[in-house]
């Protein structure tokens, strides 16, 4: 190798820049410090350094969702590795771009089975932790081998993108100072597969369909967002002018202020009318980028008629029992844009929903399930970040009505509590690097909160400002409580949320957090300055009852109570 | 099945219990909760719940080593059970048994392959789990048949003890009701392979080796503890009456007051003397359960000269280029217990090692590494159990030198940093099912404490009194800017400690919480009745300079630069 080359980790680094990163989550160890070092040899590339390794893949998660370029960890061989894997199997199924950076043993320590530290058993396989990720990932390297070094580095970046998963890069910690000569032209490209044919067939039955159709309408789902389409989804929706709505997982993907904009579609568990306007007064269903999971389809209860479907799919378009396979997201939607002739569009009548008519407890003074909700949805401005925790946070918000330019994140499908705190880190850090305006509000419960919360800590390091953290305090696991029974969690440990910030290191941490328990104590606080221009975390505890759920909740466990009886019968 | 049946879930509780199993940790989901619902019917269980699964893992791995029965801990399909597995894998490489059980999707959902939340990607395969944690356990099974359930729960428990190592049982949601007709005799055996004759041959020729020896020692090691033969291998010592040395993993498993005991042979890395006196005076080294990790022999150097070398394995006896298979460690140790002829034991000297000198700053009025650690051996009293987190505290700690009964526990070959915290619950726990007095003290620094930091709310929660959480407060990962250079590490977040139990839930947190920097502060505080006799969680936290490191970790680190710089030549 000449001497004039890079040192593979000062390569490695680059080539992340490249990609549009500017925050490096992870832990350091001592596998990875001589990696770690080279970073900082890269302009605008900055070492985050969380609380754990789980945390950063959380983070890194959400940092992928906000700037649409992959969220970056680094962890060190097994102990840190396997801590972050539940983070990297949610990025996996729910799409998300991320790089696992693993610093390892060195090949010489891998080559003689050393058993070093964090190595698995006697005589150890140094690489077993690799074939434990082969599940969670689209692709992955090793960093040892100079000739193929960057080539792989590529490909697996390549594989990251185009599939919209995560991946890994495992660096022995003996080739980070060895020089590389970086290609001057790309050193990897594989070109899509497209069938051009397949793709022109279904744009050319999309547009017919289209136009003979009396009644659209759009489904907006989250693989619009994962795979970086929402510009030219939102695009294509105006276009149209048809109703539209988002599933939970597509929430916030298309501006919910615009008049076609109708809610939330959630099979049965939808508000009043949505089902009828989709399922039976619709005969045209457009569904972009979806994800079926139980949580994203009210339970699998939708109930669109086969025929009147067109799903577009990442990489495939279904109408009906047709398949155009290898006709992706991106051209399609593309190739709609360009070519539907507006003068043939339908000019369907927007849905007559019933209007929401008041709850029950309605008149409540305390805070109830009822009013939280939408009560956040207003307290939103464009450009905010609104995180969602698992639990009764989840099924209540997507009755917040967002202004537009907010982004919604949160965890539907593989649903890990914990994730949106560390995601609340991730997504602040990539909002800020876009340079743009907004407050990050996270709103967790007392019962998540526990599994993630010294991430608050990162946030506080870092001096970010204008966090406002929302805790659901109903002592415990209300959700479960939902599902098994009041006597659930009940032995759950009660944290004085009050004293977070100060223990975790906040300057001003005793003045910026509060308790409030009525709608009256929630308005007098909302609008104090540390709220409407915060320039400091802001930590806002809500106490609500034990029982009190959101209605989506009850829908939901009512539906799978009907189903469960349905079986026994 | 039979109406007379018992249902599946409350079979496995009591078989459980009936391993002596009294606490059982974890992480309510929906996926486990009629399961859990089972553990209020088998008298003498008890639910933990801990704050989150990783946690519970490491608390399940420590009631292990404290109590000698497996620890056992439940998690929800995927997000639960991928969260512990890093705490799994340390428990697999350091061979402690732990049953973790996962609470997955019902049969059906399986079957169907349903988009249930949880599972990974499109039409997933609900058992890609149980593929990932196939290399850290040693055996697993689906409690998906009835008629065999009951055999597959015995098989796994069996394969758990008799390997001391983790296994798993996943249980279908569907399955946990369903009623089994539990079997009067043992549902499984499986006679441990053992060559009696192989055995024999062992035992004969490590007795005239003995016989025949001039000054033969005794070193004893973690697995000792692990395969459950601490009172055997204790009896055998003392019957011995050989020099003896425990390893850094094998600590306190012998009295550290007998007059044979002479502290800690890890290599090069010993005090001085020890080494001379293992490798060169001794002319047979009788090496018990030993795990030959480079942070458990210095870095790898150890010379002992292979035909001095008698290694006792759990599974086989290796004397010079000899390997005995099919020889444990627990039918040798017996054997030899009673078959040794003490007329004919040769009585060696003790090894006369140099007295310690006087650390260069001996004089210091703030507390200093060369001070703290063997302050913290003279803090101990009988029956209290030390616990060391990987960093410096765990290359400090060597040098405390225990009272007898006193259990000090560290992981030192997996080195995951975060250990620590849960492993005190999980110690806790255990102790008090052993109606055994003493207190719990954990030594954990500021870096480490923030991985897994909640799990002390988890203490407070179940009103534990005896721990003293001692937090090494050296501004960062010492041990990493040891190994790196002083700028490394220097973004963490510093937290306020003092603040640490009153935020985390305990009553008289303030008044718990101290700080000491000089060695007359720390004086003061430990003899206050609240470290004498603590009836309340006690945070002390010892400010140290933030480059004073333990000789050990020096040593090491000199020798790992020496190493380095041959190797370049």
């Amino acid at each position: 190798m000449s001497q004039h080359g890079v040192p593979l980790g000062l390569l490695l680094w680059r080539k992340i820049r490249a990609l549009g990163v500017q925050s490096v989550m992870g832990v350091p160890g001592d596998m990875n410090l001589e990696l770690l070092d080279y970073m900082k040899s890269v302009d605008g590339l900055r070492w985050v350094g969380n609380a754990n390794e789980l945390n950063a893949a959380y983070a890194a998660d959400a940092y992928c969702r906000i700037k649409g370029c992959p969220g970056v960890l680094v962890t060190t061989m097994g102990v840190g590795e396997l801590s972050a894997l539940n983070g990297i199997a949610g990025a996996y199924t729910e799409q998300v771009k991320v790089i696992h950076i693993v610093g390892t043993t060195s090949t010489t320590a891998q080559r003689n089975r050393l058993m070093i530290h964090h190595s698995l058993g006697p005589f150890p396989d140094h690489k077993v932790y690799e074939k434990i990720s082969q599940h969670v990932r689209a692709a992955h390297c090793w960093l040892d081998n100079l000739t193929t070094a960057e080539r792989d580095i590529d490909r697996v970046f390549h594989d990251c993108h185009e599939k919209s998963l995560p991946v890994y890069i495992f660096v022995p910690m003996d080739m980070v100072n060895l020089l590389v000569l970086p290609s001057s032209t790309p050193s990897f490209h594989r070109a899509p597969i497209v069938d051009y044919a397949d793709e022109a067939a279904a744009v050319a039955t999309i547009t017919s369909m289209i136009y003979e159709s009396r009644m659209p309408v759009v489904i907006v789902d989250a693989l619009v967002a994962r795979h970086n389409v929402i510009d030219i989804a939102r695009k294509l929706v105006h276009l149209l002018q048809f109703p539209t709505f988002s599933t939970s997982m597509g929430k916030s993907i298309i501006h919910e202020t615009h008049p076609y904009f109708h809610g939330i579609y959630n099979g049965q568990v939808s508000r009043p009318g949505v089902c009828h306007s989709v399922e039976t007064e619709s005969d045209l269903v457009i569904d972009l980028g979806p994800i079926l999971s139980d949580s994203n389809t009210g339970g699998f209860t939708r109930k669109i008629p086969e025929g009147n479907l067109i799903s577009i799919h990442p990489r495939c378009v279904k109408i009906g029992n047709s398949t155009y396979k290898h006709a992706g997201l991106a051209s399609i939607l593309g190739a709609l844009l360009r070519e539907i002739d507006t003068s043939k569009l339908p000019r369907p009548d927007f849905p007559d929903l019933p209007e929401i008519l008041p709850a029950k407890d309605a008149g409540s003074v305390t805070i109830t399930q009822s009013w939280i909700w939408r009560r956040i949805g207003s307290f939103l401005r464009p450009g905010d970040i609104l995180i969602a925790e698992s639990g009764t946070a989840q099924f209540g918000l997507p009755d917040a009505k967002l202004p537009e330019n907010v982004t919604y994140l949160t965890q539907v499908y593989y649903g890990s509590i914990g994730y949106s705190v560390p995601a609340c880190l991730g997504a602040c850090l990539a909002r800020a690097e876009q340079s743009r305006e907004g407050r990050v509000i996270l709103v967790v419960g007392d019962g998540s909160l526990q599994l993630t919360v010294q991430e608050i800590g990162t946030m506080i390091k870092l001096d970010l400002r204008n966090i406002i953290i929302i805790i659901i305090n109903n002592k415990g696991y209300t959700i479960e409580r939902a599902i098994h029974g009041p006597e659930e969690c009940k032995n759950m440990s009660f944290w004085n949320h009050l004293k977070m910030l100060e223990f975790l290191g906040a300057k001003n941490g005793k003045t910026c957090s509060r308790t409030v328990r009525t709608k009256k104590e929630f308005e007098d606080v909302v609008c104090l300055p540390g709220y409407t221009c915060p320039d400091s975390i802001q930590v806002l505890e809500i106490c609500l009852d034990v029982m009190d759920l959101p209605w989506q909740l009850e829908a939901q466990i009512a539906l799978i109570n009907a189903q469960s009886e349905e079986t026994q019968i």
